[in-house]
């Protein structure tokens, strides 16, 4: 199977990894497509297929999913979708990788700790309640109705907003375009308008409750879009985020390892002083 | 089988943690010590050993692993062990429990997270060498001299100084004490006799080659004089290690999830400007 070697060689040629260092990583990237369909496959009663060794990265993580050879227009909006979100600074997952990398521990230790920290829901684990929610909203057929519920209950709205960014966060703007794309090929556009509807309404809706603050449609948003139309259901959103970001983490790694320094903030104790010790029994 | 709640109740009560939570996490901790013996157990074709319904936490790690009923005072030493090392502040393993507990994913992920970190030999990973380091110099039969080269070719010294500490470690008092109490009751003190040799050369040669810097003999120095002094040999230092450390990185998770807030630190991009990129055939 070929893999994709282009993302990985800057960041790794920078810092003149050696080569078994570099083969340990892709074999790792390799893996998690495989496993995640294999996985995934199992789960669902169905038998697992192997790779197909005609097909790169992308392709054969859709091609394992399915037993289908994807076409090539939605092998290149997963391409665009995987290289967008490969990479981005101290995220929670990327920063746990770093602190496992930085005692000199394993590869294999370091990104299961960042898988780790990705299931989290406000993390990797994000996109799928994006798409659970449309799903309700299709449901209840009245989308005003349960985002204006949502605000006035303080409950946190899917979707919108992030951590980071006050602007609207670039990466935003690739995806919805390719989630555009990618719904212009599918025959039924139900979901399609919904989610436009649902985002409109959101936004105006925000400007409403929160005149004061600049909020944007998130890249979990248009991931849920993207993904749900190549086929996936919300189960796999965070499994294929991660067929991607293991990347970004592993060229972490290398930096971190290059760096040699262990992650290890110091810390204030400013709980109560002076407490006297009670027997377990007295307690 | 008992397990040890009394070091954990203190963090759990002020942060109102529910009754579930707080089983979930006994279990895991009531699991570190069964696992680990379990699969050393395996490793040596030797069959697996149930928890004792009468022994405690520490008495039963013992037991599983060797399937005697250990002796008070050994037990005891081992439980001074495992609460001395429970807890130290923002270490890396905890840190990354910590990481990834703030992406609000679960103790099992959070607490893989951290055994990943403590592997590495910059932490959880020092003691085992430091007593592969003391046979190693009992095999040469000259200290000075082993010594001398490891300073000479500036090499790292395994068991003395530690990152945080400037000043001795409060806790490496403790667990001399206890390292010294438990070979008293060895026959064989052969092991001992060396392994204080080799501190007051060590400590005499450090003075003559660092004079500048207060090094102190550490906790790896003396966890593995006492885990070797309770017959375990170094593969299982680090897990030993786990089985106490354990408490603490769950004790942080509770203190995280009330906390709730993602860490995710910022960084600065420090690499080249103005890049032209290049397409991967004609790299």
């Amino acid at each position: 199977m070929r893999i994709g070697v282009s993302c990985l060689s800057m960041d790794m040629r920078s810092h003149r990894i050696d080569r078994e260092g570099i083969d340990g990583a892709l074999k790792i990237i390799a893996s998690v497509p495989i496993i995640t369909a294999s996985y995934w496959r199992l789960m669902n009663n169905q038998t697992i297929i192997d790779p197909h060794p005609q097909l790169g990265h992308a392709a054969n993580y859709l091609y394992m999913l399915t037993g289908n050879e994807p076409s090539v227009e939605d092998v290149k909006t997963l391409e665009i979708y995987l290289n967008t979100v490969t990479e981005h600074g101290l995220n929670a997952s990327t920063f746990a990788a770093r602190v496992v990398m930085s005692t000199r521990s394993d590869f294999v230790s370091a990104v299961t700790a960042a898988i780790g920290a990705m299931k989290g829901i406000l993390h990797g684990g994000a996109p799928g309640p994006v798409l659970d929610m449309l799903m309700d909203m299709k449901e209840s057929g009245d989308i005003e109705g349960y985002l204006r519920h949502k605000f006035e209950s303080r409950e946190r709205l899917m979707g919108f907003g992030h951590r980071v960014y006050q602007v609207k966060d670039p990466r935003a703007t690739l995806l919805s375009q390719i989630s555009a794309d990618v719904w212009k090929r599918r025959d039924d556009k139900a979901f399609w308008d919904l989610a436009i509807d649902v985002e409109t309404t959101a936004l105006r809706l925000l400007k409403e409750y929160k005149p004061n603050r600049r909020i944007y449609t998130n890249v979990e948003y248009y991931t849920a879009l993207v993904l749900h139309g190549l086929g996936m259901p919300s189960d796999l959103f965070t499994s294929t985020f991660t067929v991607s970001r293991v990347v970004g983490w592993l060229a972490h790694c290398f930096e971190q390892l290059e760096l040699d320094r262990i992650i290890r903030p110091s810390s204030v104790y400013t709980g109560p002083s002076e407490q006297k010790w009670c027997p377990i029994d007295k307690r």
